[in-house]
């Protein structure tokens, strides 16, 4: 087997391919490295058939073996299975909300005057959440206003009166009242992660229903942060409009200072591109072109949804952009970070800055990041980069030549104003009206990561390509949005090629009246992870417009390459939302008979959504084809 | 070998013994066949070499193979533990502190008069409480200052102006600067257990001694969480006083029907022992003497340190006292209940009742209660017991003539109280000038559970024996005082010969002091797993009396026989505390070496206290000895 071949196992994008061989020829230990060193890889874990939540254990069991199967204190392969589900689901709520909490305290101490490197971006975002939220708006100033919204959010995570309204007042009036009959309307963010951790612990909970239905609480508690993550950002930072860029590895320039910026909270990465901007001459006198910032994973895509800063490359591919010796720091914030990014760099003498307290890596430089010294920090970390620049300027680098051409900034907001120009008085009607004919035979949200075990991004590509041709309207997030901006699927000079002929003629039209000469991008970019949000909010628009409840639209989700928890939590909300499911990697569930069958079959009958869990990328495009179908048909559309 | 020397390696409690033999001749599977099953448990599970974060693994370190050892993202062994280790602390503080919520609802529904099952028992503790708390109490009614303590509990859970009070007001003044220099005083309690759950996602943390600081912050928090469960349930049912009962298998009453309390949360029992009361005509109507509540784990221990009930078993021999085919209902609340129990019932005839929405067992029958309908509830509840009375009084049951007298209910007031009578105004001078002349070398407090690794009550009752003998005053919580009590170690007919001659002299004074006409117990009792806040709130006023922080007193803890999350969250915050810490059982980290120094070695840097792990309990009580001698040595004693 060539190189070339082998390497195709590990991705399929063709300037990461680059960066393994030099990787191989240099014996730097990457992720795929280290993938083969764990293979064959516990069973028990993989089918969740493993527990350690007691110091009695560790318990597994074997499926195949004879006679009763529990674990020491008598816990089923179901409680197992739906125990492990249920921490790997609050996990994922912590981090989204987390990450919504820091923007909630950022946007309130801007409103005291103590963190004075943030405003006000998107004034009208401000009022539209203000008034979800029933915060008066009229005759207020902005601040006030910012003021009541963010302690409305800090209030969301414990429990008060109301419930959490990020989460109750974001779904249809129908889904509401869906969630209230399951009990499973979350009461308070940081309440519910609490409650599965105590639920989890050896001796609680031991019904893998009642346990799973724990879990689709946490999820709802999961959509609030989400969103919440998105609606403060977009009111500090702007709601994203349409952005022409680029991604891959080509964005890196050998004579500029190259700044990756990591991770997930646009909160200081917001603030290094400014400083950036104002240190731009400071690199020229180092000897630089100038400051190249770009971004990884998805601070790059809150990044280029609201600036067009340019993706560099996502997800398990991360250490690549090292592998390039162009990368003058890479700067990170928290989650989906692999500690080996330190080592890499360590190998490519450059260096990576920690910025959080509550992520700080063994080998990397840790500048801690306050919202009230925002800009002083970044410069500090920028000065890093200038100096890392001065030692690397002679040095060779090894950028592949590929870029890729992405329009992203797809918000609901830029959606519909878009759609405003086929119809201004009601802008939804021409997106119904094209599900209705069939030009559109529904929507799939593709978000999630990339996965090791899989070779990158394949699954999203050949679902995307394959959804396209049927007219799905593809809609991505997160790693999903950056596996398919490197593939070319967010460039408009595509669509036609990837589209089928009714999609095309939507998109077609839609970028003729705004007057960009030529379609939309046959994949919308709606942007990070938490803007798994905006896709919530498109479902609910149409379904309110429609007057029926989320699980009867023609929309699917799926994540083909999944690896963080926080995917297992957003696909666990769009189950709750009433979404079928894709998940292309086996979830550790199998080895639960009951809970694989609720997951994937009997959930339907409580929320409209459920879990498909297939591997097989063309499979999987099949089953959520027949899934849009069911749901056309059930609208009574051909 | 014989049954009885086979059953020893499994129990040293001859009531169970007698029952393990029921079962083997029955052929009803135990947690004992279940753990042999188990053999040989997986070795990267027993060190924490096994991550099971991402769906990218599960990866596990071989800590015996050449070459790097990573998991697949790059985080190495120590990172690896430091994120399970954390992962087990947020489990058991929102154990504990969600025990403590479910309290302070209780506790605010009574004053809102929604609750009417409830009422402040204890109106001085109620004072007490409120004081600590900067709440106003002069002048005001109980309710009005209930009602205030129960919103200051429920404020602790989240982020606000101040940090968890329940943390910061109940250590030293000198512990809150210790603590607050390591960044460690908690902000909120589910606020901290949420971020844990961020900070140990894929991608996160990847710095051990950043983790660690993390794991003894959200430690501090369980403090918070099981100092608040005392307090509120002494206000709601009463400061515990002495209570002459008794403990083990043989209080159940062939002729009675059995109703055995277990779980953790008084706040249902505590019900069902007034109702059960005023149905004892029905029960002598069905046949029986009477309705007979015993208590099994800490529901057992909250009982008996307020009402003298007696304690049936504990721990890891729950099931056996299903196995006496005595029992006619076990009723539980939540926590420390194998779910197996279900299967052995229905072995017997009998059943388990469930009773919390987070607790459901499969095969257990399910009864919601409320609040708001406690009464009712449980006399639902007691009336499955009657009935079931009625199918059982008729069948041969097999009750080991086996109990223990005990002398439980010391809660701080009590033993300040008791010592009041040797000085009224001075009442910790007895004490303190005890421990300086060397009467007593220093504290240990037991703590935790048993462990099916361990012959049941081994290692508790050597190591105490050991420990008495060198006047150690020993103190226990928990299931370590369940075990404790099940081997005479409560029995003040016992003192004289299980204590060295200085500890006797003081018990004895003591005792007869307060008109006993003899000793204390060899053991005091102090209640309940969250009741660990009762031997902290006595370190605190003895250092504070001293004048010293707790990190230089002669007392010592231990969790000889551990199994819960809870375990380990407890004895982290007793590290926190300042206090050197035995573990009888091996914690998932040894296989990150910088973990295991950090937390054997390092942290004692930190807060002066440090974890012991130590399996031989003989080992374990030399090395508490030789900590108590060095703590003496500190403050200048002999």
């Amino acid at each position: 087997m060539s190189d070339n071949q082998q390497f195709q196992k590990f991705t399929s994008d063709p300037a990461v391919m680059q960066m393994i061989a030099k990787a191989k020829e240099k014996n730097i230990p990457t992720v795929w490295n280290r993938y083969e060193q764990m293979l064959p890889q516990c069973g028990f874990g993989e089918t969740g058939l493993c527990c350690r939540h007691c110091l009695q254990g560790p318990c597994r069991i074997n499926p195949f073996e004879e006679g009763a199967k529990t674990g020491i204190c008598g816990a089923t392969a179901d409680v197992m299975v739906a125990r492990g589900l249920d921490r790997a689901i609050a996990a994922g709520t912590a981090a989204h909300s987390g990450h919504a909490k820091h923007l909630a305290h950022t946007l309130l101490k801007m409103t005291q005057g103590k963190a004075r490197d943030y405003k006000i971006t998107d004034p009208v975002k401000l009022k539209k959440v203000a008034a979800r939220m029933n915060i008066a708006v009229d005759d207020r100033k902005d601040n006030e206003i910012a003021r009541d919204v963010a302690l409305a959010a800090l209030a969301d995570f414990h429990e008060k009166e109301t419930p959490v309204m990020w989460a109750a007042s974001v779904v249809t009036p129908g889904r509401v009242k869906v969630l209230s009959g399951l009990g499973i309307v979350p009461k308070g963010i940081d309440h519910e992660i609490s409650e599965i951790m105590h639920r989890t612990l050896y001796g609680v909970d031991a019904d893998p229903v009642n346990l799973l239905l724990g879990g689709l609480r946490c999820s709802v508690a999961d959509l609030a942060g989400c969103y919440m993550g998105t609606d403060l950002a977009d009111i500090l930072f702007g709601t994203p409009t349409p952005q022409v860029t680029c991604a891959n590895l080509g964005t890196l320039k050998s004579g500029s200072v190259n700044v990756a910026l990591h991770g997930h909270n646009p909160v200081l990465s917001e603030v290094i591109v400014q400083v950036a901007e104002a240190m731009q001459d400071e690199a020229i006198q180092a000897g630089a072109d100038g400051i190249n910032v770009v971004g990884i994973c998805c601070t790059g895509n809150e990044l280029m949804e609201r600036h067009g800063i340019p993706s560099c490359t996502h997800s398990v591919s991360q250490e690549m952009a090292l592998l390039t010796g162009a990368i003058d720091v890479m700067i990170v914030d928290y989650q989906c970070i692999m500690p080996s990014v330190a080592s890499v760099a360590e190998c490519m003498g450059t260096k990576v800055i920690t910025t959080m307290d509550i992520c700080k890596i063994t080998g990397a430089t840790h500048i801690e990041v306050k919202d009230e010294t925002a800009a002083e920090n970044a410069k500090q970390a920028l000065t890093h980069a200038i100096s890392s620049f001065k030692a690397r300027k002679n040095r060779k680098t090894d950028i592949p030549e590929i870029k890729n051409t992405v329009v992203a900034g797809f918000s609901t907001e830029s959606i519909v104003a878009a759609l405003s120009k086929l119809n201004d008085k009601d802008p939804l009607a021409p997106l119904v009206d094209n599900i209705k004919s069939g030009n559109i035979k529904g929507l799939c949200l593709f978000a999630g990561c990339n996965n090791v075990k899989i070779s990158q991004d394949i699954n999203y590509t050949t679902m995307t390509a394959k959804l396209l041709k049927e007219n799905v309207l593809v809609v991505a997030t997160g790693c999903g949005a950056g596996s398919l901006m490197r593939h070319d699927f967010m460039d408009p000079s595509k669509t036609e090629e990837l589209c089928g002929k009714g999609l095309f003629t939507v998109l077609n039209a839609i970028g003729e009246a705004n007057g960009l000469g030529g379609p939309l991008p046959p994949v919308l970019h709606l942007g990070s992870c938490v803007d798994n949000s905006r896709a919530i909010e498109i479902a609910v628009a149409l379904a309110n417009y429609l007057g029926v409840d989320t699980d009867k639209l023609p929309v699917v989700a799926s994540a083909p390459e999944p690896t963080s928890e926080k995917a297992i939590s957003i696909g666990t909300y769009a189950v709750s939302a009433g979404l079928p499911t894709h998940v292309g990697v086996m979830l550790p569930i199998t080895g639960g008979p009951l809970v694989t069958r609720i997951l994937t079959q009997d959930v339907k009958e409580l929320t409209g959504g459920y879990f498909i869990v297939e591997p097989d990328p063309n499979k999987a495009a099949d089953v959520l084809l027949q899934a849009l179908d069911e749901r056309r048909a059930g609208l009574g559309l051909e």
